[in-house]
């Protein structure tokens, strides 16, 4: 564990300020005017935010800060939901949010060569200005930076096709906490000389190094998208037609919800209900291709197939770019939930598919169990195992927060479930991680740290 | 490094014979009787074959090995040809060979879980009776395990499409030098549980545990395959192609020959010669989908837009499935290499497809420029970025190996391309490592394999 370094330390700042200069620091009151939280204020209680123009800076303040035993968290867009960016009064921030420029797009690659401060949302308008496209899509694209999506491996809405942010890097550069750059700017789809350093990276919730620059990589931009949205009688209909789905090469998305999170979006907003409340489960199926008409005819015949082998009980079909976006907006309820149903915990799990309906009458049963009401809106990226749970057990919800994710995190384990499918363990998740995984993958997890980072000194108390 | 064991040391194979019995262990001659190549006898010269029969054994061999400070090879079909099986005198093998159960096949997943010493071939089998695949595929499957293309992170024919074995794994159980089982056997597409540590065993060589279980991911199996084999008039028209080719999303081989490649296949088998050998680049695309008609249809628009854009001078398309295989039986010529131009020096590395004609000519230019009489093959999975180069320069082509391997990476160095794209370092490139990889790279994976195995007893003389 690293020494803590002294509050307003007038000789840290100095350092830093001699490495960067003035428009690389962000000290005092302008400091805790930012927010570690996408959703309420947290500020950071350090000392001061550093923001390196360039890997050299970035390793000249890592090499500096580990001499004088200081603690160091990681700022991207600071959109994640597990307290992965909270910093303490002895921690110093470090943003990637100069180190936002787009180096090179590649269209033969095809891939894209960036420095990690740059959004989500601009490697994928730069991506589209050569009919390309960048296939990791999330709602906090605006703001999330390729640095921290790859710190987090972040998911999305199109994992069933294109994987998760893992899938889509060919290569990194990142400094360790002693200053090492180790720069594996691979591009080639095709390279196993040596370790593929790059997976000690991503993921690692930025507990092994600092990633500075990235080569992602991208697709041809579909030029077609069908989107249905349909209704199940029950959920061997959902795991029939995930099975149909599957045998789309162009399918994008398949995404489930229980009927408590339809009749929830639904019932607040008549404008997303393409289709009766009745069903116990609704399903939206997307494919994103290249030719409209064969896509159209593929499209067509799978609900035709599903539906005449009595898979599914209705179904509506968007005729247009924006009828899609319509139904994708009932998917895309979160606001809802938050009106109607807080205060809520909320989770972000994996479960084996076939036991998914089982799981969530399990978890349903146990919090039944130990609260007098419970609430539950359940929905997720089914075809890649994700679930989404909000809960609440009425008023004193967020006061009793640990005592429902006992009782969720419990039966996740007992179905050989993820304590975090996409989010991450962060600060936030930190107390379960040794419940879920072995004993052995701790003790790797822990040499791997120690290896890169001997004094934890990066995100110190992320993880683990 | 490991303390070296004595030869014939009978308290080692008495103490590995506590742990397995008489059947879990080869001893004497009949150890020389194998072979660590595939394409020559290079017998294991250590004094035996230890043989577990399940995780819990492997584990107590490594501790009984760590203790003794006795270095191991871990074998599994010993199809690999960068010398990663070979082993010395003072070398145990550990052969997964009574490992080879596949313990369930989860249809909706879709994945298999298995053990190590399984085959390719087995995998592929079992997965095709419940209408699904594996989707790794390359020519010694029928020997190779899933263990050992893990270790190797094994590429082949289809990665265009499918990626390679790291992105058809999705869980990983293993055994570190001093006995710790780590146990990572997730099944979810979706999992951020802490760090994925199954990507500190794929593509590490064997050099960081022994992999005895796995969950490989599996995919619907196709049921519609179309090929086409197609001359183009140069590499412009070849780039173009592929930029078409990654439009079609059932896209699941782009195959380049070279003409060097193509004149000496055909002119050797006629029955190989499906279009004429005047152009300078020939391509076998595939595609593998789930509708006969609309996949038809598809490849049909592909091959005449690219007709009327004048990208293709001629075309032949596969009517059949043995049509299909034969067009295939062109690109796997590598029997009429070793017939033609043996005795040649071959190389599978990766470049910046943009530039690979530009590589191939400098690559050639610079032997020329060394030897009086140079010959090359020329092909690869050009849409991965791999290239397979074969090179003769007469009768002492065997005997100036290192030479023409200098000259040629090299140029790869140059090119910023990849030493080996699939085939793994093993013992034979590993004086290569170091000027093929970062300094700081090669400090990390050193760093790494010391936190995992601090004495380097696993493949000791294997990356580095």
């Amino acid at each position: 564990m690293a020494a803590r370094a002294r509050p307003h330390d007038e000789a840290l700042i100095e350092g830093l300020r001699a490495i960067v200069g003035d428009r690389g620091l962000v000290t005092g009151t302008d400091v805790r005017a930012r927010s570690c939280d996408p959703f309420r204020p947290v500020p950071p209680l350090g000392p001061a935010i550093v923001r390196p123009a360039c890997t050299e800076d970035v390793s000249r303040i890592l090499s500096f800060c580990q001499a004088r035993g200081q603690g160091v968290v990681t700022h991207g867009g600071r959109t994640g939901v597990a307290g992965g960016a909270y910093a303490d009064a002895d921690d110093i921030v470090l943003s990637l949010e100069r180190m936002n420029r787009i180096e090179e797009v590649d269209p033969v690659g095809p891939c894209m060569t960036v420095e990690a401060g740059v959004t989500i949302e601009a490697v994928q308008n730069a991506a589209a200005e050569r009919d390309l496209l960048y296939p990791v899509d999330f709602g906090a694209k605006g703001s999330a930076t390729v640095g921290g999506s790859i710190a987090t491996n972040a998911g999305g809405n199109r994992v069933v096709r294109w994987g998760m942010t893992r899938a889509n890097v060919l290569g990194i550069e990142a400094v360790l906490a002693d200053g090492t750059v180790v720069s594996a700017m691979n591009r080639l789809v095709k390279n196993n000389t040596g370790y593929d350093l790059k997976h000690l990276f991503i993921g690692s919730e930025g507990t092994t190094g600092i990633v500075t620059r990235a080569v992602l990589r991208l697709v041809a931009a579909p030029c077609s998208q069908h989107v249905a949205f349909v209704g199940l009688a029950g959920f061997a209909a959902v795991l029939d037609l995930l099975s149909r789905a599957r045998r789309l090469p162009a399918l994008s998305a398949f995404e489930v919800m229980w009927q408590d999170y339809y009749v929830l979006v639904a019932g607040h907003d008549a404008t997303r209900m393409p289709i009766d409340t009745r069903f116990p489960f609704c399903v939206l199926v997307e494919t994103m291709g290249y030719d409209a008409e064969t896509d159209a005819v593929l499209f067509d015949r799978f609900l035709e197939g599903a539906y005449a082998a009595g898979v599914i009980g209705d179904a509506v079909m968007a005729n247009s770019g924006q009828q899609a976006a319509d139904l994708w907006r009932v998917r895309e309820g979160s606001e809802i939930i938050v009106r109607a149903m807080s205060p809520f915990v909320s989770f972000d799990i994996s479960v084996d598919i076939r036991r998914a309906e089982a799981f969530v009458a399990e978890a349903r049963a146990a919090l039944e169990e130990r609260f007098a009401r419970v609430r539950t809106v359940t929905f997720g990226h089914l075809g890649d195992n994700n679930l989404h749970l909000g809960i609440h057990i009425g008023p004193d919800t967020a006061a009793r927060e640990i005592e429902i994710e006992h009782c969720v995190y419990g039966v996740v384990g007992e179905f050989g479930g993820a304590l975090t499918a996409e989010h991450g363990v962060g600060r936030l998740k930190r107390a379960f991680l040794p419940g879920h995984v072995s004993p052995g993958a701790l003790d790797v997890m822990r040499r791997v740290r120690s290896a890169l980072d001997p004094d934890h000194a990066l995100n110190r108390k992320v993880l683990f």
